[in-house]
């Protein structure tokens, strides 16, 4: 019985991983599609979308069934709990992709605004900051973890970088109206997924140190 | 034994009960700032959401103690772990009353750029719908649960309406951009308590009826 828990506990902990792959793989796709103009590729991510969420229930199901059917000690109650809402993080994680890859789409109707620079650079941080809380989830690694929770204000002041610029092209030509709110919305979302990483970061320390840093940081897991 | 969980379930249902009206009284504040343009109100949601915050560990921790000192049957497992999303979806419907707050604390800056309409009334939708979510859930009504899953489009297709008018204003006049985008990222964050509205609905007919529709309903719950 003992046995079979440690086992279930792995395959979760697999399945996370998995989940987070696939959370990553479509930010990542998503941003490309956006770049390079790529329709096929932001349709892909859309449809990966189904992938995602069918994983979230599986995993949600899992923890479920874990406490369901043994009697847990403490420190695997936090791991469940914390799953539970890493789980949850990566699924909107997944819809932030598919908000991204239909900003894309739509931006692909009319030519491009200009080249994107800081928008890539956001992503990447961002996909960083997903890497790492995962990384620091697996190696229960806190200095790492809270390593990812101090690089969100980069992603926040490049974010409102990219917003100062559109507002300029709007404000030069009305014509650039609705591509520059598409690309800002491209920015909040991937702020937000910089947002979501803080909070696994936060959840891998609530882990280990069983203690919640959440609201006792910085605000800045909210959004702007 | 048993009669000590059920009083603890009582009182995990009491306080997300009181967590939801924290989300709800600060949501309507937030958006009676705007309306009304008085910074106090704005300043006071901004100071209400530490106790949202308290209250979510509060209860999260609630839910871990329960798995972690009864043996819980089926249906409570289901009820204990909805109680937790149904947690995380309330503060972070307080955190979209303070992004509000915080547009609004920004709007209050320069003059009003128009008489607000179609936003307090998405207000007054979202918050219908949480009420109404949180009412099927105290009373397990799934078919009301169904119906607030249903007004959510009601929400979007109000948000896409305040985004074109605004849109108008930016093309008409490159002055109104800052305050007309504060006012587009006022009915987004509005558009979002919609969807965590309908999330908690989801819990409620996942706690009833044992099933996820979550993913199997249209994509009304993400962002965009």
């Amino acid at each position: 019985m003992h046995r079979h828990f440690e086992l279930e506990i792995e395959a979760l902990r697999d399945d996370l991983l998995y989940m987070a792959s696939l959370a990553e793989q479509s930010i990542a796709g998503a941003v490309e599609a956006l770049k390079t103009r790529d329709e096929d590729l932001a349709r892909q991510v859309l449809k990966q979308d189904q992938v995602i969420n069918e994983m979230e229930i599986k995993i949600h199901d899992a923890c479920i069934q874990l406490f369901a059917r043994h009697q847990v000690v403490a420190r695997d109650l936090r791991f469940i709990a914390s799953a539970m809402k890493i789980n949850n993080d990566l699924e909107r994680i997944g819809d932030h992709a598919v908000n991204i890859a239909e900003k894309t789409l739509e931006l692909l109707k009319e030519p491009q605004l200009k080249p994107l620079i800081d928008i890539p650079r956001m992503a990447e941080l961002a996909m960083g900051m997903l890497k790492d809380a995962l990384d620091a989830f697996i190696h229960k690694d806190t200095e790492l973890a809270l390593e990812v929770c101090k690089r969100d204000d980069e992603v926040d002041s490049l974010e409102d970088q990219v917003i100062r610029e559109l507002i300029t092209y709007m404000a030069g030509d009305p014509h650039t109206i609705t591509r520059a709110l598409n690309l800002i919305m491209v920015a909040k979302n991937l702020e937000r997924v910089a947002d979501y990483s803080t909070n696994i970061a936060e959840e891998v320390v609530f882990i280990v140190e069983a203690k919640t840093i959440k609201h006792h940081m910085a605000d800045r897991h909210q959004e702007h």
